[in-house]
């Protein structure tokens, strides 16, 4: 066990020589064996599930299906389609004393990966960290020991056909492993948290290692004065309806003092879909009626708290100024979006909201990897260094600098 | 006091709004006051060099002079000059809905700098993160109280004059203003600590805002079987002896067996300069006579060691394999370089060294943000988040996405 991080880190250092047909043919390998021993996988799966509550909400991210395998092994296959993003020439220059100097990108080494009780999770990191040169550290939720042995079990089958090394995935599954993995500085070069702001804070407060935070989204829309209503609507209720477990869900609707009358309109269809509605003072005199069952006084804790489901805070301001304001108070800096028809007003928004994905008629439902057409996503940071919004395969790669001289010296 | 963190926030946000015009008016403004208003900010250094020994080694580093503030002011308006780090369109991308994506540099918000009493680092870094649009909180050391006090008064008399919040650059002088520095989570965006590595690594351990470390660099030469003497023997001299206080500065000399009887060609310069070199076993029988007094036998601290001083160690091995062994056990990241005529020796090495500058019959001396074309620098990062190697302004900027759309939801 002492030892379990440095043979990682060796196995990095070979795979900081592999090509990426190579990293290719172990991903297309495995996505076909993930179909052919689906029966094992499910077994597996089939032992976590037995130890969970059925009515447990975890229960079904846990559970493997074949059609879910199917989509896992299309998803294998995506990423192995996907450009490499290592060998990358960022920045290039000779400098007068003939000295050739090359930013290029190149693999982290080792990231470290903390996940809750999802198995596909084991594939889709393998997955990304391969593709990006680097070997992996898996610490799954005890939930789903069974099925993230299993599934690193099948990784290290096809690492071994290619003659890669095993140690390029290392699946831990102890809290006390977590603490391991988090003071591993010099063997491990990044650690990603995914999952619950309770993990993400026990992270942030013991990791020695360079971290990217993900997940809190403490998600604004602004309908301005200048809002055209036609487009708020849908906005609206996609931000808050689409899926409202998710760090993108719309929590906090802010609308300007002239636009009052239209909130009757935003809030029917929100209070058909059975949202729960938050709202101030002046949001609830207007709104108040339509569905009583569903609508409350905002108190202490409407604004600055990410729901995660069918429920919203209302806001009423006076100005875009306020709005501004508001959304620097309470937001996340995850997801932000305004809704105008005023060019100037849309400017300012984008300009001065500091958030990694900032809107203009559009909800903030499409932050997601896929969506913004990077292939794949390993997860979406809230913090501004390295990495912002969704991060795929370039957000884990980093760059090195190459000097290539004749014998030439500084003065 | 309690607020002060967020005033500077609130500067922060008026900064995003300014253009590239403004900070450099700012900047010049700042450069021609430097040399009118030359006489107070001596007499304030001559209180802090009055309590500092002149025996100390930082007496030096402390001291301003006349002709030192005209170099500050010719770096001002040098930063001044640079393209702006800003607003740069990073990625853009139209998906087939329509919605219009922008990846565009912004700034951090609020940077903190932690350095030692160099009253010079006041000057850099406000002018770097005014340049990169971002507010700073500088906590300069004790010993520097007095100059950086009126060095940050004078700035604090331009931002005045033109018409920017005083809040845009806030000092600190006591160690508990550190403590509450680094926890001060949402109001401080990133930290970069100048300095020794007990600095380094307290801030390392307490941190709570995302750090970007710089400083250690235990820096290797290897002298590989198919290398030319000739080019070997002014790199490992110019690596070596070039300023030996700096983090760019060599320590581990590698050679690879077969080229032994080039060893005292390589030390004969280096002995001359003073350097103590600390051999091992078969480097030493080489080597003995030429200057007894300044060989030793190399020890368990030799290698890993960052000397900072007329002190290398020298290892022998039997192969690039070896020396690349060695280097990933006792590098620290920093700079390494390879002397060869053997093109895929040089690839090998370029391409499987683990550090931020990798050279090829260059010295590492030339690990400096000024030698690399970047036009400044605020420090060298030895980590591989957000930045690797001499940062200068493009590194101490973030990014967001910018999303456009006509009203389009997420299916």
């Amino acid at each position: 066990m002492i030892n379990d991080f440095s043979a990682v880190r060796s196995a990095s250092r070979k795979l900081a020589c592999c090509s990426d047909d190579e990293f290719n043919a172990v991903l297309l390998d495995l996505a076909d064996m993930t179909e052919s021993q689906a029966s094992e996988l499910l077994a597996a799966n089939a032992l976590d599930l037995a130890r969970m509550d059925k009515a447990d909400p975890r229960f079904d991210r846990l559970q493997l299906t074949e059609a879910r395998l199917r989509d896992i092994a299309a998803d294998l296959r995506k990423v192995a389609s996907l450009p490499s993003p290592l060998g990358r020439t960022l920045k290039h220059n000779i400098l007068p004393n003939g000295l050739e100097l090359t930013r290029v990108s190149v693999p982290f080494g080792v990231i470290g990966i903390i996940f809750e009780a999802r198995p596909n999770v084991c594939f889709d990191c393998f997955a990304l960290c391969l593709k990006a040169g680097s070997a992996c550290v898996l610490k799954g939720g005890s939930d789903a020991k069974d099925s993230c042995t299993a599934i690193v079990a099948l990784i290290h089958k096809v690492l071994q056909l290619h003659g890669l090394p095993t140690d390029s995935a290392l699946l831990l599954t102890s809290h006390e492993d977590t603490d391991r993995l988090l003071s591993a500085r010099g063997l491990v070069d990044l650690i990603i948290p995914r999952g619950s702001s309770r993990l993400i804070n026990y992270v942030r407060k013991n990791a020695r290692v360079p971290v990217i935070e993900t997940g809190a989204g403490v998600v604004h829309c602004y309908i301005d004065r200048a809002a055209d209503l036609q487009k708020a609507i849908p906005i609206v209720v996609n931000a808050k309806t689409r899926r409202v477990s998710v760090c993108n869900a719309l929590d906090c609707l802010i609308i300007h003092r002239d636009r009052l009358a239209g909130l009757p309109a935003i809030c029917q269809p929100l209070f058909d879909k059975n949202v729960f509605i938050e709202a101030d003072e002046d949001a609830y005199k207007v709104i108040q009626g339509i569905a009583p069952s569903l609508l409350g006084r905002a108190g202490g804790e409407s604004f600055g708290t990410e729901f995660l489901a069918l429920r919203m805070a209302v806001k009423v301001v006076n100005s875009l100024d306020e709005a501004l304001e508001h959304i620097a108070r309470y937001g996340s800096g995850h997801s932000e979006s305004i809704v105008t028809e005023d060019e100037e007003a849309a400017c300012r928004f984008l300009n001065e909201v500091d958030a990694a994905c900032v809107y203009h008629n559009a909800p903030t439902s499409f932050t997601d990897g896929a969506q913004f057409g990077l292939g794949a996503e390993i997860g979406i940071s809230t913090q501004k260094l390295h990495a912002r919004g969704p991060m795929a395969l370039e957000e884990i790669t980093t760059y090195k600098w190459l000097i290539k001289g004749e014998g030439q010296t500084r003065p």
